[in-house]
């Protein structure tokens, strides 16, 4: 492949993620279709498979980069080593709690994306992707380890999994006001005193 | 209306109703058609609409009839006051959380669709079916209260939601792979982790 070829299919790549990301920032995963996303960029609709296998390549594209953007509103609080003891680690998890729900409720359908999106039957999700959710995973099992020193590097990496899924159940089914509409303000308290629960309880916990 | 013709209708809405079931047991909710059900039980399409306003209020009948049967499942093992004293709030709720996992496993597209469901753009679900999960979260908010007695009606109530919510989060994301596999005794036992901690952090609140 020529330099010039390479560069085409890289500029045609960038411009799809883009156009794809706008798409599911405005309409969700439903508004998504090859058609108008070749449309919108102004190239054929085969030509999307030139630069990504199939469809699913590329929301998992858009997917990763809301991921980047999570990892950021996340790690941004936990940037400075000082702050991380002044607060204590059970603060720290509630505000990461926190984080969490503003980051879904400002990026709402780009974050019900990361949910919504299903690979057909059949096909497992690439280990690039699985890969790329580790370092938010990191973020929580450094402040567990902060927590509860006695955790075996096995058990943090299983509880910081069981933390977020938690607090993804209270932030979607919230936000999702499945059980009855509830004030946002409510929705931060709730996952405060859940989340200080659950930390007074590892940290008392003996191995 | 007449008795024959108020019977008949039951009769259709009933077979309509068990149609539904059958079909989102089998294959989801995105397997429900009008078209196929009306051919189930014989009417046409139309007749649909003179027993439920809509596909929406026969989704809610069919969850309804999912929540019953989620509420049998959690339910039966504090049937027995006796036994609640007994084996400790804490393991109560534990209990339930695990019972949670066990139905959505062994109903998994039923269960699913009590989340998959959306109600058109504007309309809210409607109060009767709010109503409807009241009684599960009774279970919970019971055990709650005798967790931590100082605990308001008010607390009790947002926090039995709030819990289940948790629950539900890892149970869902669990279910679907959605943060890599999990061996279901893996899931079990990170639910009662998880459910341990937060009992024993709310159990040493003080008001």
């Amino acid at each position: 492949m020529s330099e010039r070829t390479k560069e085409r299919r890289q500029e045609l790549h960038d411009a799809l993620l883009a156009a794809a990301e706008r798409t599911i920032a405005d309409s969700g995963l439903a508004g998504l279709r090859a058609r108008d996303l070749a449309a919108s960029v102004g190239c054929a609709t085969g030509a999307i498979y030139n630069v990504f296998p199939d469809l699913d390549s590329l929301i998992l594209e858009v997917n990763a980069r809301t991921l980047a953007g999570l990892e950021g509103h996340l790690g941004g609080h936990t940037a400075s080593a000082k702050r991380a003891t002044r607060i204590g680690a059970g603060d720290q998890l509630v505000e990461l709690g926190v984080r969490y729900l503003e980051f879904a409720t400002n990026n709402l359908l780009r974050w019900r994306t990361l949910f919504d999106h299903r690979m057909p039957p059949g096909q497992a999700v690439p280990t690039w992707y699985m890969e790329r959710q580790q370092p938010l995973f990191g973020i929580v099992e450094r402040t567990l380890q902060a927590l509860q020193p006695s955790l075996s590097p096995k058990e943090r990496s299983l509880l910081s999994r069981s933390l977020f899924s938690a607090v993804h159940g209270i932030v979607s089914l919230g936000l999702e006001e499945k059980l009855g509409a509830l004030p946002l303000a409510t929705l931060k308290s709730q996952l405060a005193t859940l989340i200080r629960a659950f930390s007074a309880g590892i940290a008392q916990k003996r191995s």
